[in-house]
């Protein structure tokens, strides 16, 4: 399943090492100014090859918008973005073609699908996030239509809480043949009330949905979070004045509605799981044997994460402005 | 939105204080067996009313069964379900007609929908939790035709850890007209491997989003969770040997597929909301006033929500059998 | 699959012979009028029982509203019906066990399913239509408060167009232990334009889907229909002038869009399957046999069709309506 | 909504004058083999610009294939395909950037999304069946695994039933500056019985569904279609044998599943509204002028309607497959 929405339905596909990536927006509404400008500056904050903390693989990212587009406004047609896949060396992965890599989806899809695109992991690549910020561009512009923001920062890196200190931490992992995981914090400002709908229609449902589906998510906490289970009602309660909620221990939603506060989600990121020491696994008939993942990969996609999950907010956001929209047509009509 | 997957489809309707609550399951297989046995002992477990620990509302929760089964087993119609609501004491909620209840969906609600149900927070209460349990039964009937189980446990509650407490800790909230919140785990065990698909079908987001559907769960955890954000990949990654994983971080899971090994998931419960204490709060019309809760409410939910959480896990590994069924009905033939 | 619609979903349930049928409308816009009131006179037009004309098989058929109304109006929150089954007569199919009637589903769900319900067809009976009728009384409430009305007419029975005459084609094929089918139109009013989208949301793709998923409908017409195929474009084409289009052809449908215009449906209903003459059929192990269908049966059901089929447009105007909110929503917001 | 499908999904995107034109087909089962070379002879048949009856305008309409192939066969991810636009000549449609051209969309899609892509109608021009052609290839290769195979005939032109003179009508329409309708058969051979789900699944609603979404499609009949309106209970019935069905009336669907008997669908294509003659029209801002609709375009689109027609079949019946394999593999398992 590779649509998110109901209502902005984000369709998404391709392999890290196919020809192409890319995303098909259905549903956006009609006059929304968008295009290649809006993309770049959240494509080059996935882009890898950048630092010396990212990956070295060299990927332009550039994105080529194939519908959908008018005079640089949206029509209401379905929106078809790709990104070229250039720098995919999918020879220095010769070597895995039979082996499962361990914390990996390769044994996982052999075993469903029959066989593997061993060539950096198919579909399950990190690199399927470009289709994710492709749409969340577009999403943060139908937003900022209504004055939405959306921002990220990272809370902690391998334990360690002091921005300052974060590329020490992972350089360190780098160094040490390993790799360490974070924890960031993805908020939207100046959201209605009134985002969400009861049961499966929940934001925070579709938030939890949205962030689990990145892939290294571990965990994901909405506002007070797993702290909530140690507190009290009376202290965890948000108090409400005419002034708004005082508090906000709820991240935002109550009843799975936006209350108008900011909305907070915080995502636990595991370790990336390449990395270059040997590791006991099978090959896929499930014989034993030993991998040491060579090739370009992060020592840490925490800062690389920001974005997608930014993107993410963004098109669960949007979808649930599309339903808002619905109520909101019907109610000014019918009063 | 009420209604859960793409498979197997679970539409929830119904109000705390309405004529009932129900449940419409579609695409559910024909020739499993099923009837009000099976659903009897799940449904007493969630039943309000029947220690001193919960809310004394008293609810038979009758089942009945309205279609989709003949002769004890599925049909491969809908099952539609319900249950009548028969203690209901909305006169109970009159004070609470034009106020927010801090912590509870009743501002969100009537800002959005323009008036609101009152009486006991109409859908976003609690007890539509009734519908999730009904449909659950059925999906642990179609889960047991593979020898897959699911269960669940009281970890903490108000910070405690030790079980032996869990009722001392509660009591003492609930003298103090105050409540506690806590976290559950909930597993399945005998899942084959090949469960979840790509992107938005990835199995962990499926269970984020069924988790955080539920009303009060702030935080989810999938394996390791937010512990993984301090750990090395190489701590983390769970080696493989042809006997199994070694160790479980993934928590049955990578790349959004199931591994085979036991799927772990924990949520953090928020202590219940509503607490006879006063409370700083607004009227409908955000005029500030202040709000003691009254009525017959739980000091701790987390107890009666482990079954609601094991019938979510159901009704998210249902639907993703079904999928695995599509995708190995063809591999078979093509083979 | 038993729903109807992505944004005005409506999912039906239940058997022929089962405790109830019923539907479940989610998605239905707040603070519209709706009671029983507004089911009562379309119940009566499906309902049997009432003429010579129709089954002798007498159903109340009184709607019981679950969910999802409050003081008169809808909430926002699905709203589910429900319709008991009362003059159940399953005894009347014990012969029909294990024989297929010819034109019925019966062997087909058969081979399906496994096993059939064989007590008055189950869920392939016509009888399921109750759950159309519920739905689309709440629809053309929906409809109503943007000044959009339905209706039909029979324009043919057994070949005979003239009204005055169709009572005596019923009743001569009656007579003769046979059945007669015929032709409806159906036409909505008042449409703004705008009504549909592209593809698979094109509003004559989404009727056509609502038509033929009616029981014995074996084809679907808009606006010229299959005589268009026998005109010159200059003929077919409908001329436009600033106070509307000079004709129809289209029926009110141009690229899956309504123009403004009524729109025009017409269904062609078969004969009834179930007639008191030997038939030539199989045992559900396939082996030849002979048949003769008794019991009550409609020897025409083309009349009581009528009002099933204005609830199928309501439904898919209902949906459109909704899509159609969300782009003026925006397009009102950005301008 | 430019997606069909709930297990096979297609979405499809694109405008007859932008940069491409594509489909992502996504729930496709792994090992399949698909490649250019299935694509190839059906893009040809849809193709413009072969004979002196279509229009001249000359895509090559090569087929790029993005994702989801590996080693010439499914994985079981999305497949992405894509077709450039190469001989679009924009500004032969200057001159109508301001006029609605009778017939066409112009004017609904203005109103509806607030100005329009006047280049070749956009997203409502019939080249979008492209993406239906590519998404048809793969299906049909699907369906290939089980031995359907599907096949179509052209049975009327402008009211001529005698193939030899189809040519003979439509270049004398031409001649006349005018255009010609008429209707085709599709059909499926060798389908198993029981595709197809009850009420919205129906699989005669599906085909409803998918024929109408092809543009210039008035009317849609299954098996005896509207002629059953005429015929009697006892003449339309199709007598049953343990060696198959003795007649055909149903078209291969009873109670909307499959009976195993060929299916058969008539559709009635409109005459081109695109015709060199002046016509009575109104301007985007509703005032009364006269068109000419000059420009390259079909006298008869029906011959190249066939293959489109097909593909949608194909779409149709793949989707009933899986969903039929669902229910297979658990009855397998269970019995």
């Amino acid at each position: 399943m590779n649509t998110f929405g109901r209502y902005f339905r984000c369709t998404m596909f391709g392999e890290s090492h196919g020809p192409a990536l890319g995303v098909v927006v259905d549903g956006c509404p009609p006059e929304v100014p968008f295009g290649t400008e809006h993309l770049k500056p959240l494509m080059e904050r996935r882009r890898p090859g950048k630092s010396p903390l990212s990956t070295p693989r060299d990927e332009a990212d550039e994105v080529e918008i194939l519908s959908g587009i008018f005079q640089g406004e949206t029509t209401g047609m379905p929106v078809a973005m790709i990104v070229r896949n250039r720098d995919a060396q999918s020879s220095a992965y010769d070597t895995l073609r039979d082996t499962a890599r361990p914390g990996h989806a390769d044994l996982a899809y052999h075993q469903k699908y029959g066989y593997r695109d061993h060539r950096g992991g198919g579909r399950s690549s990190g690199r399927e996030t470009v289709s994710r910020v492709m749409a969340g561009a577009l999403a943060m512009q139908v937003l900022a239509t209504r004055g939405i923001t959306i921002d990220s920062r990272v809370c902690e890196v391998g334990g360690e809480t002091d921005p300052d200190r974060f590329a020490e931490v992972i350089l360190r992992a780098k160094g040490e043949h390993d790799s360490v995981g974070g924890i960031l914090e993805v908020t939207a400002t100046g959201c209605p009330p009134g985002l969400g709908a009861p049961a499966a229609g929940k934001l925070d449902a579709e938030l939890g949905h949205a962030m689990f589906s990145i892939g290294a998510v571990k965990g994901v906490e909405i506002g007070s979070g797993f702290a909530a289970a140690r507190m009290r009602g009376s202290e965890h309660n948000d108090p409400i004045t005419s002034a708004g909620y005082v508090s906000n221990n709820a991240g935002g939603i109550l009843g799975g509605i936006s209350t108008g506060a900011p909305i907070v989600v915080r995502i636990a990121v595991k370790p990336t799981p390449s990395i270059a020491q040997p590791q006991q696994t099978v090959t896929m008939d499930l014989k034993d044997t030993m991998v040491t993942v060579e090739g370009r990969h992060d020592s840490c996609i925490v800062p690389r994460i920001g974005v997608v999950a930014e993107s993410m907010l963004a098109l669960v956001l949007t979808e649930a402005l599309c339903e808002q929209t619905i109520v909101q047509g019907f109610r000014s009509r019918s009063g």
